[in-house]
């Protein structure tokens, strides 16, 4: 019931005026947004406090005074309440809700300070009720909007593998490589990283998020390369492995097991199946080929506003791949004391399988 | 008493390896953090879930398998305990915590379904108690090893913008004097953007925050540049206004104004000063000059791991501000349908005022 309500859900969406269309599904007349991110979806524009998505009726976006001409020129099909000095956000914002008795106040985040003070302005908290799970159901599946978006940052992520295949070399550092992909990619219209970019050589490839520092490459190092653009506030994410001159016998065997690991999980994605599954065949070939203990994170995971969303592949997800999710899929090994590899792609969920939408090659040699 | 024993805190920091000298302040035996910032302030590794600091003994890192090695390596002062897939954080914590009776356990920062689940492991809400506030206090006075990272961070937004004004000239977009700008920083040591580079030409420097487009410089344009590094994930924050060519009279006015009330705030702060009280004298400067209503934010912020954080310096702020603090002093004055400057600098508090970070000279034509 809620994947058919969720897959309805996709063709109200017009021009990103997303209205919610959950609001039925309970005894709710209005839901607020407290989240930065869930604002973003909503309203397009980022730097508000609070959205307020009324059952009926146009959304209210509150915004500081900093942000209130610039909200009035960007943001999308809200009405726009500046929030002065001095004024308490919760109690301006139930008054404007104006909650029906029997009705509850739905509510996406909040920590618990602001859910204190929200009880009592509402009079109780039974009038409250909570919506997380509800909006990031909602993001993981996207509109074509957001599919061109996010293709277009995946395309830029590939301009920013090649930038480091041309710069790979013994003697430069992960932070002169990580300086040359991001200026790759920035003056190709990339609005920013996606997040902080990983480039882990040698010893430090052992470490899946082995950030980035002054070390310098040397022949025969792993050379992890993990990054991202963001377009449209959308982002993409992709891992490639390289291996400065010839790769050891033992390096292109652990590459080959990560890209067949890879390739397994690629084959069963569709519509409607467990990801948990999708986990199950790549981790399967990385356990036959001895290497089970290696393969120390998830497979994969949403990729949308945030970089890491909904839903989640991994042995314990209880998510279900729909069409029009967009998820990477990244195997990797990693082998303390000798080195780590892993492949990432991000890849849209069709009702043909799985479109990759990052498209760099995959040579463990630097072309 | 809360700034005597900040100041006492400070003199017990070793090698980052921070005791928190705040639990004898509490009936509470041990504080969970887990904010990502929090934890990485105190265990100097960013990726962990979450941190223990029992009242005696050592710290404990809860860190997930993804994370593991690279904490054991990293993460300074802790005892690393592995998360394992399917186990419950909180239990785990609570049997470690081993809270005594009549005592508490403080959280730093935590969502209303964590607090919820938290309450049923320790077995009622009245064994919490909510620390949020003491660690934003702890981390607003910094340690000289702080300094000295943010004091590398500041050099290199100062080369920043050296190199937006070697590219500024009719014809370049704003995004491209980012990527410029990104780049000058990342080659030179900085592990990425301290927050995203605004670089805010013409109609978008009306805008405080007005991001970066494909907007086309031109001449006469107010361009906003906005942006820091980071170091030891410590960041910097610096802003100048140019105006490409020659700037008109009502331009240099404008700026004038806003560098006289960045004068006025230098030339009052000191230890001990309430931070409401530097807010005003800038504020005081562009009131007389009759751009009261476009000076639409606050005067500046704390700067550390976090590029907002405590002391706030504003209206309505109730901060102290102390020796060693760092804020940004950033007065801007915003014209619809003319355009925008502010200038920023990043601050240290010493017993002899304000010493400023950042060094970028002030010139509003571009040198």
């Amino acid at each position: 019931m809620k994947i058919e309500a969720l897959k309805a859900a996709q063709t109200q969406d017009t021009d990103r005026c997303r209205i919610c269309p959950y609001s039925g599904l309970w005894d709710t007349d209005s839901i607020l947004i407290l989240s930065n991110i869930n604002i973003t979806y909503f309203a397009n524009f980022i730097g508000a406090i609070a959205l307020l998505i009324p059952k009926n009726g146009e959304k209210i976006l509150y915004v500081s005074p900093v942000n209130y001409e610039q909200a009035k020129a960007e943001a999308k099909c809200c009405q726009i309440e500046l929030l002065k000095r001095g004024e308490n956000l919760f109690e301006k914002i139930v008054r404007q809700a104006n909650p029906q008795e029997n009705s509850k106040l739905a509510v996406d985040s909040i920590n618990i300070e602001n859910y204190k003070a929200l009880v009592k302005v509402v009079d109780g908290e039974n009038k409250l009720q909570l919506a997380g799970n509800l909006i990031k159901d909602l993001r993981a599946t996207k509109t074509p909007q957001e599919i061109e978006s996010i293709k277009q940052a995946c395309k830029l992520a590939d301009l920013g593998v090649q930038a480091a295949c041309e710069v790979l070399r013994p003697g430069i550092t992960d932070l002169e490589i990580a300086a040359e992909v991001e200026y790759a990619m920035r003056k190709n219209g990339s609005s920013g990283t996606a997040f902080d970019t990983i480039i882990a050589s040698g010893k430090n490839s052992v470490y899946p998020h082995g950030s980035c520092q002054s070390r310098i490459v040397e022949n025969g190092d792993f050379v992890t390369i993990d990054l991202g653009a963001t377009v449209d506030n959308y982002r993409s994410d992709i891992t490639r492995t390289f291996v400065i001159s010839k790769p050891s016998m033992r390096q292109q065997q652990i590459y080959d097991v990560v890209k067949n690991a890879q390739d397994a999980a690629f084959n069963l994605i569709k519509p409607n199946i467990n990801a948990k599954e999708i986990d199950f065949a790549a981790r399967e070939v990385i356990n036959r080929a001895g290497f089970g203990d290696c393969f120390c994170h998830n497979l994969g995971h949403g990729v949308g506003l945030e970089v890491h969303e909904a839903p989640t592949l991994s042995p314990e997800s209880k998510d279900i791949l729909l069409e029009n999710m967009i998820v990477t899929v990244e195997p990797g090994i990693y082998i303390p004391d000798f080195g780590g590899a892993r492949i990432e792609d991000t890849v849209l969920i069709t009702v043909n399988g799985a479109e990759k939408l990052t498209n760099s090659p995959y040579n463990l040699e630097v072309p």
